[in-house]
């Protein structure tokens, strides 16, 4: 029985789930077998909303109304600007990304759409909005990358696939997806069709975007 | 000559801005001669718009223009969320502060001008007004722990004097709060009222949060 504003929006867009955390492009980034220019376009593309997940996640914690959720969500916000933005910044050295290639490179629909939906949450105000989308993107990551690993026994060995696994799975990333969930819970209606809305699109713009690094294929 | 944003404010309210770091409170805290009571008193103050603090820096992240400055807010927003609060907790052991305290204790005035300060800055939704707030807490704290320890070099022994001193100062604190003179710099113009109002408010209620610490005296 679904219960929680998290289960009965998650089972909604269940298909769209599973295609995502299944999807080609996490199976070959799992067996190293990711061809690096895909994986290179698809960096470039994802680094363009990583400036709206941040202003997401900052809003979150300018949203949020209890003291322990802006402490956590502040910790995980200095995860991102250190750890992730390391393995972002090592990749674009890696791959010889030059700075021009990083200031507007022609954005996939996905990413379009992304930047969008990250943009309206920010511009809600909603801390329950903000959410939404927040969870879709950190536990659907979970999701793939526990699963596909099943649970970190089964690793690749390049370093760049490496790389996006760790910062996407584990203990303290559990930890604090399970914290989304539960803060999502706490303050998410599932009949709110805004809240809704912000969900499902950000299930569906996830599954795009991994659509979306073969679109040069 | 004054010709930045920054060094003309600072020199608006240059009396409160010197009577603030040279406070007693610094001189007290600096010679290990601050009573317990008072600096408990003053922390759990602090404690309240921390809240709202955490807030500022979250709308800071979301409102900026650019991914640098993204980027190294996050990660100062990581240190607070971590270090600084880690501080805050082992006093709140050290001087067995109860939650029940914690929970809305009375407000002394310029806790609660800080609280309405911060609140406007917060849903200003502009960046400039965020950095005028969050230029004056943070350099107003590293003028007055550098000065007062004569760069580190003077230090008190108590941990719960050091502690405070610590991530107020040296040369990664100094860094930060460069970053954000160069950044209002950057985005603020001195003529704005808004802008000059949030700054030297903020000024008038540190001196005044100094004060307020030997309220019950």
């Amino acid at each position: 029985m679904n219960t929680t504003a998290y289960d009965v929006l998650k089972a909604q867009c269940s298909q769209e789930w599973d295609s995502t955390i299944h999807h080609r492009f996490v199976n070959e980034l799992v067996s190293d077998t990711l061809p690096d220019e895909i994986l290179r376009h698809y960096l470039i593309q994802d680094w363009q909303f990583s400036y709206d997940f941040y202003s997401l996640l900052g809003e979150a914690i300018a949203a949020a109304d209890t003291m322990p959720a802006k402490v956590r969500l502040g910790q995980q916000m200095g995860f991102i600007a250190n750890d992730e933005n390391t393995y972002f910044h090592d990749r674009f050295v890696q791959f010889h990304v030059s700075d021009d290639e990083l200031t507007a490179p022609e954005l996939t629909p996905s990413s379009k759409g992304f930047r969008k939906l990250y943009r309206d949450a920010v511009d809600s105000h909603s801390y329950a909005q903000a959410l939404a989308v927040l969870v879709v993107a950190e536990s659907i990551y979970l999701d793939w990358a526990e699963e596909s690993t099943a649970g970190g026994s089964r690793m690749p060995e390049k370093d760049q696939h490496i790389g996006w696994i760790d910062v996407h799975r584990g203990n303290d990333f559990s930890a604090w997806v399970q914290f989304l969930i539960d803060e999502f819970n706490r303050v998410a209606d599932p009949q709110d069709s805004e809240v809704a809305r912000h969900f499902t699109d950000a299930v569906h713009f996830e599954l795009g975007f991994f659509d979306d690094a073969y679109i040069h294929e």
